[in-house]
């Protein structure tokens, strides 16, 4: 062809907010994956795989953030369709319990694990396509089904490398939530649909506590807030009283801390005042520290936090049944010896979505790792969860309850690394080097033996003319061993094997008495190869 | 809410063409990846997930279907870029080994699986998502790197369960076929892009040769064919003798069958005339299937279809260079004890795809399965792939030689369950059931102490009310095992273990007996509970 100029060339690109992963990339997250997976199989549930694609209009709309409900996924028309990919594994296990409710087991425990995508602006550590681990019981009223999720969940962490008391389990109840909302005159249960709007920016200005602090969420609450930059976001507009039983909530632990302080210190009755006046100073002082720290004082916490939150509840039925079940499930965790210093009822977990009916629970790890600027802090959350009880209805137009957990599988996995628990699955092949084109078949016999015995190996296939490439490409590789046979070796029938990693360390740092005592080269008969072979990795391990 | 009518309800379904994919159909696909796996690795191969998403410009159009370039992709427009689901494994590839090539070592020896979209009309059998599981090397001219390849399909398939003698790897190579064109006169080394519609008619007739047999692959290679149903396909227009080159290559095992019986029967001269005249009455000689049936047979086999092949392109630098090519692979595959009865050269190998440009192979399996309607046929092929030198030139301009394997995962899965040999993960859990609903701690505990031991166990979490669903509930999850605890037990501090499988055996056939000898229910102390479960499983397994 007599072309001047070729086509243009496409680019050799991942498309925005995309990546490829490598090797023990891979490895180490499957390895994890089934470690996970063990843990779901021996609860009893079962593995779901569903497909990427699903119509639009089964996968609903129940992305996290609401201000933008139409966009978020990916999806495109096909013949008369809209199809999407999955945006969570949540919603095509709801589409599943509804389509095949008549032959699936009731309840069904089913695990699922796999990618989903989202179309959001990707940002540094924010993919388009990450893979989750979930596990969710269908059709299971009972709080029993939650609690279990909570100590598969502990069970999961523990399995993967978390290792007690490096974790915490939080517990909360959207219906705690509800009776607050009811306490404050913003729910009223004979009309729901009634100051809807007003709980949505409730909700949403109580999940920024985190971030905007009391001040910015009590503004929220009432006319609204101006940021840094001066936009303005517009309150839910409750009155003063209205706004107290809401930061009564949400600032539910730091209030039992004060009372339990008013209880050492001797003042036998809650004042308000301590919430104001003594705040800064109580809040220095060492004991306030003390309310959680062994399993006591956590299972004294874990009572008295519902007593706190009952309180607050107690004219709204909702809010005494949400108490209730969070007892039973702390009851039912305590029977299997899941104990508060594994799952703790905390009422600050509210968690974004929408959906959520009953208890909501999350994963968070308490050790501390390094930010990007080098300050300590605490890791986070790993998962969460909670009931759903209204997606299958959706479907079928019957309720159907249903709970359960996502593992967010990239950030457990960098918690694993930050702890240096990922398995290592990095073992380099051992490398045949390539001395005589001529001799091919004798060095892919070579590797053939190797592998027959179990041990990884490869012939080198690059262009064998430069030696010096191929133990570079060994280098490379993380290649433990190097095999080399040239015309001499094989005329008496022996071959060179270079202990690569002795090598290095040799390189490094030893002394020539070292160097003479520890050949990291030694020559074998040629049939003794994959025992020395064997011998030298070993050595190593 | 007031309505007098609810919204209209999403249909609970799956695309048209997509499916589920439940219990032991995940975890028995899961189990034959991981076993392909672990011999990829023994290899020296990496793993490597690209994302679901590639930019349609840089996954190319290599579809099979050359008929619609244009289709056969999921895409849709995002922002400025068009974007698509990948419909292989081999194009992402190409793309990683462009993008990251001054990282990767070189020669890249990579392993991928995972799913692929295909946006085709959806049949009985086939859909739209499927799963692929390739392995690749990319950066090695050698044909050592298409017999290493060949080795390792050789190795993954023993390996999951398919015997030797069950299957046959097939070798070829385009080069002998671009030798084939040159001697037919429709392929002119000088300038390769004269007869390029000729050429692309000929492989797709030759790739027909099952479905049309020779008659029709004939009538292609001339004027055209009109089928049943008048449809006339034009054809590629060659004279005889030009058609009669292809033919021979086409027709080349039957044709080396004939000159080998001819040799038997004591002619010395392979004659045309068998081919017309004598072909029935040979063709039925039982001595015809002797020539490819033991060891000895196969190598000779090997032997002298190199050498025939050799007599139809003796005249073409390529085809021979392709010929020596097959025997090179040959031998280094025979020097690690992979000898023909395990991998043949068989020149009726074409394989589909248009961007094979060196050797090309098929791993079949040789044992019979039923059709659906009961007919006996040959299971047929599970594997296929080749040397593609041209993919990575896309990106880079720079030519990259590489080879890979793509197994067909659900392909090979249903030839496992058709010989019996899917792993059987089938194992449902011991059941708990529920007597009494405020004693759910208690029954929690007793699935805690079970899962604690290993046991997959799990409390009924249904409404407890009808103790038969309880039971039928444990009949649906295969449990081997249900444990009941009543009051009258609970206050004895003893279980009731009644073991499902003997139960079941008992039900179905026992006498009077042995059903006395042999309790399906046993009674013992609580606290020998796993005890007792792990004896009953014993028991059963």
């Amino acid at each position: 062809m007599a072309k001047t100029k070729g086509p243009r060339r496409p680019k050799a690109e991942t498309p925005k907010g995309f990546r490829d992963y490598f090797g023990t990339e891979v490895t180490a997250r499957k390895a994890m994956l089934d470690q996970i997976a063990a843990v779901y199989h021996r609860y009893g549930f079962d593995a779901l795989e569903t497909s990427a694609v699903e119509t639009v209009e089964a996968l609903g709309k129940f992305l996290p953030d609401v201000d933008r409900p139409n966009e978020g996924v990916f999806a495109w028309e096909e013949d008369a369709d809209w199809l999407a990919l999955r945006y969570d594994l949540t919603a095509p296990l709801a589409r599943v319990a509804a389509q095949y409710r008549n032959d699936l087991p009731t309840p069904y425990r089913r695990y699922a694990m796999g990618p989903v995508w989202r179309n959001e602006k990707p940002g540094p550590g924010r993919f388009r396509q990450f893979y989750q681990c979930d596990a969710d019981t269908v059709g299971a009223a009972s709080v029993a089904a939650d609690a279990e999720i909570c100590a598969m969940l502990s069970d999961a962490l523990e399995a993967v490398g978390i290792e007690r008391g490096d974790y915490v389990i939080r517990v909360n109840n959207r219906k705690v939530l509800n009776g607050v909302m009811e306490v404050a005159g913003i729910l009223d249960p004979a009309d729901p649909s009634k100051f809807e709007a007003e709980r949505g920016i409730v909700l949403r200005a109580i999940d920024k506590l985190d971030r905007l602090g009391e001040e910015g969420v009590r503004a929220l609450l009432g006319e609204g807030r101006k940021d840094e930059s001066g936009d303005f976001t517009k309150g839910a507009g409750l009155g003063e009283a209205q706004a107290d039983v809401i930061m009564h909530f949400v600032c539910a632990n730091e209030e039992l801390r004060l009372e339990l302080w008013a209880e050492r210190k001797g003042y036998d009755k809650f004042s308000p005042e301590w919430n104001t006046r003594l705040r800064a100073s109580i809040l220095s002082d060492p004991l306030f520290s003390d309310f959680q720290r062994d399993a006591q004082s956590l299972a004294f916490w874990n009572m008295r936090i519902c007593k706190f939150l009952s309180r607050l509840v107690s004219t709204s039925e909702t809010g005494i049944e949400g108490i209730n079940e969070l007892e039973q499930i702390a009851s039912l965790l305590d029977a299997q010896g899941y104990g508060p210093d594994r799952i703790i009822v905390d009422p600050s977990v509210v968690r974004g979505l929408g959906y959520y009916t009953g208890p909501v629970y999350e994963a968070e790890l308490t050790f501390e790792i390094k930010d990007e600027k080098g300050r300590p802090r605490q890791f986070g959350s790993v998962a969460g969860g909670g009931r759903y009880d209204d997606l299958v209805k959706r479907f079928t137009g019957q309720p159907v309850p249903a709970t359960g957990v996502s593992i967010g599988v990239d950030r457990l996995l960098a918690a694993l690394a930050a702890k240096g628990r990922l398995e290592d699955t990095a073992q380099g092949p051992v490398v045949v080097t390539v001395m005589d084109r001529d001799r091919m078949a004798d060095y892919m016999g070579m590797v053939g033996e190797l592998r027959a015995a179990g041990i990884r190996a490869e012939m080198y296939l690059g262009n064998p003319k430069n030696f010096g490439n191929q133990l570079k490409y060994a280098d490379k590789r993380g290649s433990p061993v190097a095999i080399i046979q040239g015309g001499d070796e094989a005329a008496k029938g022996v071959v060179q094997i270079k202990d690569l990693i002795l090598g290095a360390k040799i390189a490094q740092q030893a002394t020539v008495e070292e160097w003479k005592s520890q050949p990291a080269q030694v020559e074998v008969p040629r049939e003794n190869l994959v025992q020395a072979v064997r011998d030298i990795l070993g050595r190593h391990t």
